[in-house]
């Protein structure tokens, strides 16, 4: 069975025995739904059309995002929406100089947030001095993650488009500074939102193959990675038709090189500390 | 209007205008789908049936987790499917004896894995040095985390239900000898999946106000905790429903006093290192 292609509309097959592009060797799902079959349908998309994302939409996605799980009711994130074309702009050169950040009528910036648990305990006289460990501040990226993931799979239900734009974490003191947030509170990663544009040319990525990533009962890496050369190989021709080069280990190897490879991100840990994050 | 009801089964009510329990005030949505129905109907599952999840199942929540974006496709995570009774209890133990965890049918262990990338860079001779730094480690605890809510939302629209673990954080060194993980690799969170039990008293909790968490340009405080109040009342009024006792405000104070309220992981920084993850 070949690749099911994806309407421009994001309809994507759906039913029992749909097959997928995801994997990039047709391979099926005995089991489905139609919300899967949604997220199987998942692309990044950065070119947009000048339609405006309306605030009846934005508050859809903000509730589903509420929806997500969170670690002891924590709800430890916010989320700052950015219409203003000059801030939009500001904060996509901030991120890598990245147009389509730009372009996008609203830039969502997931933000890590201690700073509420902050002000309600300096209210009541007390201390929130978990707030001070790395435990904390991953909760806060994690609550954060799952929120926006939910806001992505209600946006493309809707018939919207995203992409994540995790080069905010480049220059967080900027970005911290051009959305005032407060001590305790770091951007986390954007999320560029609007009508898909139909001409853009994107497909679904093929991810590893499943046999990759999931293990049973323990951790196999010999049999994980005898996967790999297959996915290289897929994804070395998905790349071919969409104009771009490379294979996946050489994109993960260049990737994570060191330091020079990371667009600023090394500092990542003293830059938390100054905004209030110490993360100890 | 009232809260709707949410059946047993997860069927909420959706359509335009929907009513949702999310922010236990009635308030509604004037944007809505299929999708967003189902994800504002999330609750917490912790009462499973004894019915299993069948393989095909799994497999359907592993391709969706693996549709959800990735940082720079690095897919920088791993799921680790645990059905076997012993290690699933003996997992359960190390969480803080929950039993809800022993009693699902499959616990998934999302781990964040650089390990992957540290093994092809040991095949090629070079090196991968970016996953010494705290942004590649969060890299891989976001990539978890986009995956395990995509496989929530998965799970969900098939009639099975799940509870995140976060306590698989409370002794990830234990929980990474149980697992046989590598070096490079750390256990995120649980994730328990099963069939809901109908005799479970769970509702659909409500969270913030959306004007407590939802900034426009800028961030203001002020503004967001003004709506705080209001919440502890409906928070409160909720769990009291539900048997639970204390507003939200207490419980956030409680949870996040100090290192004595974290279940032993303030020491999260320095078990990373132990396993791989330096953080610097």
């Amino acid at each position: 069975m070949g690749i099911v292609e994806i309407d421009a509309d994001h309809t994507p097959s759906t039913g029992s025995g749909a097959t997928t592009g995801r994997y990039g060797d047709g391979s099926g799902l005995a089991v489905t739904s139609d919300v899967i079959a949604l997220q199987l349908a998942h692309r990044s998309v950065r070119k947009f059309t000048s339609d405006d994302v309306s605030e009846d939409q934005l508050r859809a996605l903000v509730a589903a995002a509420q929806s997500a799980p969170t670690s002891s009711n924590l709800q430890a994130w916010s989320v700052v929406a950015v219409r203003d074309p000059e801030r939009k702009r500001r904060l996509a050169t901030l991120a890598g100089g990245q147009g389509f950040v730009d372009h996008a009528p609203v830039l969502l910036v997931w933000v890590a947030d201690l700073s509420r648990a902050r002000r309600l305990a300096a209210r009541s006289g007390l201390a929130v001095d978990a707030t001070d460990y790395l435990e904390t501040t991953i909760i806060g990226f994690v609550d954060a993650a799952l929120a926006a993931q939910n806001a992505v799979v209600a946006a493309e239900s809707l018939g919207l488009g995203s992409t994540y734009v995790g080069a905010i974490r480049n220059h967080p003191r900027e970005v911290a500074a051009e959305l005032g947030l407060p001590d305790g509170a770091v951007a986390t990663f954007g999320l560029a939102v609007g009508v898909p544009d139909p001409s853009e040319d994107a497909g679904v990525k093929p991810r590893l193959p499943q046999g990759a990533v999931l293990h049973h009962e323990t951790y196999d890496a010999e049999a994980a990675d005898a996967h790999l050369p297959a996915y290289d190989e897929r994804l070395g021709a998905y790349n071919g038709r969409h104009g771009l080069t490379g294979v996946w280990t050489e994109r993960v190897l260049q990737r994570l090189a060191g330091p020079s490879s990371m667009a600023g991100r090394h500092v990542l840990r003293e830059v938390l500390t100054d905004l209030g994050l110490r993360s100890r």
